[in-house]
């Protein structure tokens, strides 16, 4: 599954393969929108979209949801960024689920509150990697991810951590 | 040129032709998504709108831009179909001009402040039309598409009426 932190100017992803409690991390990063206009940069997010669910053949995609607590002008732009990211997933049939930023929190760390380094941290613990993924963006991905993950696991409410 | 007045339930348009002085209503409508979720009302105002532009061959896309008098939320939404509208003219490359809804008003009936009705209303008188385009959607669309002629008009400051 792949889950997705949008943003206009750098959009964190994360692809995670998962099977009962097993899961893996298959592939992360952020994809940055090489145009310096917004019109050139949401073909660049959108084409780089339907790059990676064609070559790494996403079964679902996660987003963060639509939410309330930034300015009208600062929210439209990003709803740009979000539209042409759905557009991507609905146009490969790819089912996509939404969830709060303070949601992502609560199942990955276990508070809706934490910090990005808290995030980070636990992406790295629960996908059992060496290393925390860079920059946070790309952890913004896998979290999301990870979180689209736990909320599909009956009876889990808060973070597991397995290593 | 196609003016594009974008909303997830309702995008109104209007295609006009103009040489110097002259213009003349090509088309305009609304487009109105089949699907009851946002999801699939992007792919089908994507889809609608690339057909609109690969039918009628606009030159350029005005469409209303970016502004900040609604709550975060209904922003962030609007600005999903605005991305895909732009991404569907940036995928045409087409160049795409925004005006907000004040200056459209202000160059196409001559105040701000404007009502939906005289709206309406101006857009028959510039375009000689017999009957105001309904819904006030498709005129709208039409309003945006005149406030960029007037705008690459010189020496136009408001509304010409050549009736």
């Amino acid at each position: 599954m792949l889950g997705i932190d949008p943003g206009t100017r750098a959009t964190g992803y994360g692809v995670i393969d998962h099977e009962r409690s097993s899961r893996r991390l298959v592939e992360c990063g952020v994809i940055r929108p090489r145009s310096t206009h917004l019109n050139g940069r949401l073909v660049d997010i959108h084409a780089a979209t339907l790059g990676l669910i064609d070559r790494l053949r996403p079964d679902c995609v996660a987003i963060e949801g639509v939410f309330t607590g930034r300015n009208a002008r600062t929210a439209m732009i990003l709803g740009h960024a979000r539209g042409v990211l759905v557009l991507a997933a609905s146009l490969r049939d790819l089912p996509v689920h939404e969830y709060p930023p303070r949601e992502v929190k609560k199942r990955v760390v276990g508070t809706g509150a934490a910090t990005k380094g808290q995030v980070g941290f636990m992406v790295r613990q629960h996908l059992r990697l060496k290393e925390t993924p860079e920059p946070a963006d790309a952890a913004d991905g896998c979290a999301i991810a990870l979180c689209h993950v736990f909320a599909q696991t009956p009876g889990h409410v808060g973070p597991v951590v397995l290593s």
